[in-house]
């Protein structure tokens, strides 16, 4: 990690942290604050703040934050917002390195708000007192089990290579509930941003960029706070780790609702663009596509070029695999004649070896193993950068069938082809009866392998793994020129 | 239904069904067939035929179609294509409807098959014997539990108004089975093209044109038989009902998959794409958009404009929302005084209402009944066309909070919008712990509300019903237009 020199370090590994405004009252924020970090594991220690309660779940609970005990290196906020100023004066005033304001009602909702945000930024002018938010859930760190988050969150949090630096309060939450029992790939740090009256994302990012923990990071923004200073820090970090970012705002309509939700001014959307062009930034435009991809860089190797063998259960598949790969700047492999030798001897006569391989003739020759066939031959190919495949999710009653793999064949199909070809990334689409579908992408993404629903969304994962190499290569040669100069 | 005397008919409507390949072999299609049939309730005869069982599933095996002792409507067959000719000759004898050819083998595999296709089609020429495929699954129709599939099918097949025509083999089956058991919309009636030898997709659109039954015609194809009869017959179709289409083979590389795969041509595709805005063809991308939309067009009404009310439980949704509707091609309605004097008085006083509506303010005002609340703003005020709500999907823990609302509460605040304004479509996105956004978007599904689990998906599938509102206008307003001269 950084180290502890580093600015923001205390920020994410916090001794010790007050709950402003915890609640023994089971649904409010400020309890499942506290009941979080006893369930995640965090080891530092934790001062609940109400001035009404002796303890909360068994913590001794103080009035204020001036009469905790010891240093705090993070507060919470979740007092109404009328109420935030003062408190974070008292913060100040106890010397609390970082004040993560999560209420709301600031500048997102006009004067009044703007007001109470400026009297909270005065409190903490010339002090090294920094503010998160307001009007967000805070940061978490999987490594020490610290989070600041207002959704419930059941036991330890899966430790993995993605970070997230968010603008906005619920939808963190709510993405963070997705991504701790919908996603298979783990976390390592958060950042939820809110209004950003303080800290904003590039100083976030430059310590992102030297977290090792952190091997990709992914955004949701409504504005930039300083387009000069991100463009900059997203040049440097792309150059290591790929940088996902869904901005919104892009339409009017969209920037009238950015403003009134953390008081952001989106800006124009072809400025935002051509900075992602310029600084490698990946640009996505759903919450869906940015998981999509995110489980990706999380989970596969960057390829070294844009070249793939694909294969699929049905020739329909292999038609909508070689358009998609079209449409998303990928090209179809060609295969070597002693791929195209290996297939051939392995189909019945009547059938001819074609790619993307359609594995339904080699069912008939060897059983459900045609789908690890595929994935070998497609592993040792020279000519092949990437891999996908599409692939079935059957109900148990075809078990027995030439057809049928169960969830631990897949996994052993693909395990394989990994071992045959480590740096080719691999992604799956499953489709079928449902049960059947979600038990195979369970056990493939346990397994490192990505896996989709779709076709499109499927090469929409392999492509911006490709994306990124070439945005990864140009942004070395530009350093390497630069250097040369 | 269009009546006995349609010439399709008998082929969704038949009294008798054999099995030429039926087998004792559990996992062979000719079993599964027939297992098929058994459980879904198909009430007409099944003539299993097989020279060397006597009996299948209990049923008398017969030796061969010629043995069957009464007439036979339609015949489906799953020898190898070399035995297949000699087989339709049979059927043809016998004075079969409809032969049903499963297997593979024939010109998608290039000048062998080719000529075993036209040994088939030499087969019936002159006859009133038609061939459906080959290279196919061939038909279902769930009003009388018909299925010729070979994916096995657990019981009978859930009703409902949205029909398909598609042409590929095993691609119809397991999209089959992901629709049996993951998508709430019911089929009406499926029919499966193959390589369209003899039936094409022209002749079964002009038969579910006529169909009661079918309220919407969902595609996949990879190459359109007769371009002239398709346009003619999509534009009457799609005055009355929207036909949504998945054509493959876009580019050059899909058509050369394609070639292989269904023997298809597939034509340029500006061409089609052309064919499609003239005639009012609904063009999707994936599979996964085609039963996006096919659910919305299920489930819900044509709005009559494409003024969007919009309500999110995070501003960051309010703003993706409002991205998406530019994007997409609708607009923001803008809310009546009524509307924001009555979301004002609901607000607590630091908030104030904006449009997509952010229900977090009225949480704290009303608790879950917030959900219902905006949904009932956007029903009764007059200038939205189309409602969308992004709502979560929280786990047991938090029952009792006020963003909590269970499934069956979501049901009913959705029913009472539904109630109020019935002709206005309405879905959702779901978003949060996975356990429970299922259940939620399951019981939505179960009531006839469409949701997605993005934003994104859900404003397209908005935007597929306010297109398609446009389209019928138009085709409408062509033939009045026509009338007059």
């Amino acid at each position: 990690m950084p180290g502890e020199e580093h600015p923001l370090h205390r920020l994410f590994y916090p001794d010790s942290v007050a709950i402003i405004g915890a609640s023994r009252s089971p649904h409010k924020f400020g309890h499942i604050q506290v009941a979080n970090l006893l369930r995640t594991g965090y080891k530092g220690r934790i001062y609940p703040v109400n001035p009404k309660a002796d303890s909360i779940l068994g913590l001794k609970c103080y009035p204020s934050v001036l009469d905790v005990p010891s240093q705090v290196d993070v507060a919470t906020i979740t007092l109404p917002a009328p109420a935030v100023p003062r408190a974070v004066e008292e913060c100040v005033e106890k010397g609390v390195r970082f004040v993560i304001v999560i209420s709301s009602g600031f500048s997102e909702i006009g004067p009044e708000g703007a007001k109470l945000q400026e009297a909270m930024l005065k409190a903490v002018e010339g002090t090294e007192t920094r503010i998160v938010g307001p009007n967000t859930t805070g940061v978490i760190n999987t490594e020490t089990g610290f989070t600041t988050t207002f959704m419930p969150i059941q036991g330890p949090l899966r430790p993995g290579p993605v970070s997230f630096v968010v603008q906005t309060g619920i939808f963190a939450g709510t993405m963070l509930l997705h991504v701790l029992t919908a996603e298979k790939f783990g976390l390592c740090k958060v950042a939820g941003l809110g209004n950003k009256c303080d800290l904003e994302e590039s100083e976030v990012l430059e310590y992102l960029a030297e977290d090792p923990g952190t091997r990709m990071i992914a955004m949701y923004i409504e504005s930039v706070s300083n387009g000069r200073r991100f463009m900059k820090v997203v040049k440097q970090v792309a150059r290591e780790k790929p940088v996902l970012v869904l901005k919104s705002g892009r339409t009017e309509a969209g920037r009238r609702a950015a403003l009134s939700h953390t008081g952001s001014l989106a800006g124009r959307d072809e400025i935002f663009e051509a900075a992602c062009r310029q600084c490698g930034l990946l640009r996505v435009r759903s919450f869906e596509e940015l998981l999509d991809l995110a489980k990706a860089f999380a989970m596969q190797p960057i390829p070294r070029g844009n070249k793939v063998g694909a294969a699929s259960y049905t020739g329909a598949g292999c038609v909508l695999i070689a358009d998609e790969c079209s449409l998303q700047g990928l090209e179809l492999a060609e295969l070597s004649g002693a791929s195209l030798s290996e297939l051939a001897k392995a189909m019945p006569p009547w059938a001819k070896p074609t790619h993307p391989i359609d594995i339904e003739p080699l069912h008939e020759a060897m059983g459900p193993d045609a789908y690890g066939f595929s994935l070998r031959v497609l592993a040792k190919d020279p000519g092949v950068d990437a891999m996908m495949i599409n692939i079935m999710g059957l109900p148990d009653e075809m078990k027995g069938s030439p057809f049928y793999a169960s969830p631990a064949d897949y996994v052993r199909y693909f395990s394989e082809a990994r071992e045959l070809a480590p740096d080719k990334p691999l992604v799956a689409c499953v489709g079928g009866d449902k049960e059947a579908v979600g038990e195979v992408m369970e056990a493939l993404e346990e397994a490192g392998f990505p896996a989709y629903p779709s076709i499109w969304r499927a090469i929409r994962a392999l492509s911006a793994l490709c994306r990124y190499a070439s945005i990864r290569r140009k942004l070395t040669e530009g350093r390497a020129g630069q250097g040369r100069r």
